[in-house]
């Protein structure tokens, strides 16, 4: 496989589903989020129309870039903080006053787009990161410079902790493994190569064109079904989906030889919060003898709590399973609906945790506390 | 509760909706399948319109009859067999020729009903157990009315063994129990109560108002959230849908203490067959040390096979899982998909089995041997 050379990104506003029916077998031609060349905007994959239609968008205002991140037109943690970085990048661009003219449109941007998804951790640590380029600055045209070096720092650290991810995960790879995985962790929920799915894309590298990959479709928001299923398909991997309720069917008719998932927050113990259904699908592989693998930033690693019984599972809106995505809705009116957006993995029941400094092995406690002051 | 009294079946062909909008406690009043009061035609609760509508349908020929067996407006084991009885009964009431004459027309009636789902066992047991009718009979006025008795005798029964099935599980019970359910093993897969939910019908009949009942959704089709939260939330029990991957968050939050679920077959070790995901939730229970019970008529027990690993499991089509109910198609083309219908649940995980005859517990072959044979 030629990856890499020749690499041509879609030009902008161009519908890249041709491409995606071509055949390409490189689902990593479809950037998730970057700046434009000019720097005045932000390019996202809108993944509000996958799998259908693979069109990108060019975001140029405070308001359009606030849209993108709450209407999921960009989702996954890291690249909701990447989108925001160059978000406030690109904005910011247009600023031509003096330098405290444009900190307080600064201050005024990074509020703004705050509200966009408030409980995305990495949307707050993006745009304080950027707050911290100001500081060094006096003029707006060096601010206006400084802060775009910041973006493609932010999105460049983005791809290299994935890439790390994906070469540490890889290890753990052998010839002919089915992988399991549970909700979008791959190339679409970061800059690039993703979480979980890191591991396939540096297998690939490898040459490596005999691991496959089962999908949950992962309800009510459909990731696997939609998200994944396409990443893998596109990438030329050997690509199944099945429904959540059937992981317990091809793990025990031994078509699963590893579940890799990736997570949103890591307690000090190693209990992991991930999209509601993981911790079945971890009790499930414990069940069936298969190893669990967590795959995430080692930012994601918590040591200020001491249990997942710490981390708060927040309850959406009952309409996303009743009615979401559907033709009519699907349930009895006024039936309560419970719809926990995720739900926490005991670390007894986890194998692993991947990062990018390293594959943390339980006691997980002294491991993390190793591998985060560069022991490991 | 009022139950039995003033029971007012709803006229054939008016909508039920408005009953079940306007408060009435009891969904059994919406007969699954009967006879009509002339014995002419077979009357239906069209089950592909719920929840959004409760409707009857009135089956007079070979063709509705097959249809709605087909298009599952009649679904359920226990059920396609009542609808195929009561349907070759309904339509040879029309028929005034001599003895040789019904006879033909009854062989033709019944091989035409068993292509409607050749793999419904119910199906082929109704209709030959009709079918040792004519072997008595001698003219058609006579064939006519044993045929009538027959079908009505295979309703009656079918009620009976659920409500004994429903006495029975009903022992299992405690107040405030959390009860959690995949697919729908109801009223309405049965004449009437079902097999799973009998025993939260027999609560209520005790005046029993503080059972709650969870609904797996149950993909790819919807039984859980269209059938089981319908039935359970008509009924007035405290009713909450969760999709199937939520299964193992309500379990670990402690609000589940039991899980019933319906079968299809059994083998003669205990090893269970049923919708796909039972195996799921069987792993989940287990591993959260929730009792596990299935609940099936005895003639589901299966001795002439050893284990489960004899029953072959169905694959369903691609697009029940990526595009059936959706107002467009959720997963990339092409993608490879499983759909099996049903998964097999190893006996080790299963507490008990309720049957009418009684309450199986391990080893199950030998609590088989006793039941069969009339000791239990």
């Amino acid at each position: 496989m030629d990856r890499g050379k020749g690499r041509q990104p879609n030009p902008v506003g161009i519908e890249a589903s041709l491409v995606y029916h071509s055949g390409m077998r490189n689902a990593l031609d479809l950037e998730t989020v970057r700046l434009s060349d000019d720097g005045r905007s932000v390019i996202i994959l809108d993944q509000t129309l996958l799998p259908g239609k693979a069109e990108y968008r060019e975001l140029r205002t405070p308001e359009e870039i606030w849209t993108a991140i709450k209407n999921l037109q960009v989702r996954g943690a890291p690249a909701i903080g990447v989108a925001a970085a160059c978000g406030v990048a690109a904005v910011m661009q247009q600023e031509n006053g003096s330098f405290e003219e444009a900190s307080r449109r600064f201050s005024a941007v990074k509020a703004y787009l705050e509200t966009a998804r408030p409980t995305a951790y990495n949307l707050f640590w993006a745009l304080d990161r950027m707050e911290k380029v100001l500081k060094g600055q006096t003029d707006t045209a060096g601010l206006k410079k400084a802060l775009i070096r910041e973006a493609e720092a932010i999105r460049s650290e983005d791809i290299a902790i994935s890439r790390s991810i994906g070469e540490l995960g890889f290890s753990l790879l052998r010839h002919g493994d089915g992988i399991l995985t549970h909700c979008n962790a791959g190339s679409l929920a970061t800059a690039k190569y993703g979480t979980a799915l890191a591991p396939v894309y540096i297998a690939l590298e490898h040459g490596w064109n005999d691991i496959r990959v089962y999908c949950d479709e992962t309800r009510p928001l459909l990731q696997g079904a939609r998200l994944t299923a396409f990443e893998m398909q596109s990438a030329g991997i050997d690509t199944t989906l099945i429904c959540d309720s059937m992981a317990s069917y091809v793990m025990k008719k031994g078509l699963v030889d590893i579940v890799i998932v990736g997570c949103d927050r890591v307690a000090a113990n190693g209990d992991a919060a991930n999209k509601i259904g993981t911790s079945g699908v971890a009790v499930l592989a414990h069940h069936y003898g298969i190893p669990f693998f967590v795959a995430a930033p080692s930012s994601t690693i918590d040591m200020s709590i001491s249990s997942g019984a710490e981390i708060p599972v927040e309850e959406r809106s009952p309409e996303e399973v009743t009615e979401m995505w559907y033709s009519h809705r699907m349930a009895p009116e006024g039936v309560k609906v419970l719809n926990p957006a995720f739900d926490v993995t005991d670390s007894s029941l986890i194998t692993g945790i991947i990062t990018e400094r390293g594959i943390a092995y339980p006691p997980f406690g002294e491991a993390f506390m190793e591998m985060l002051s560069g022991g490991m």
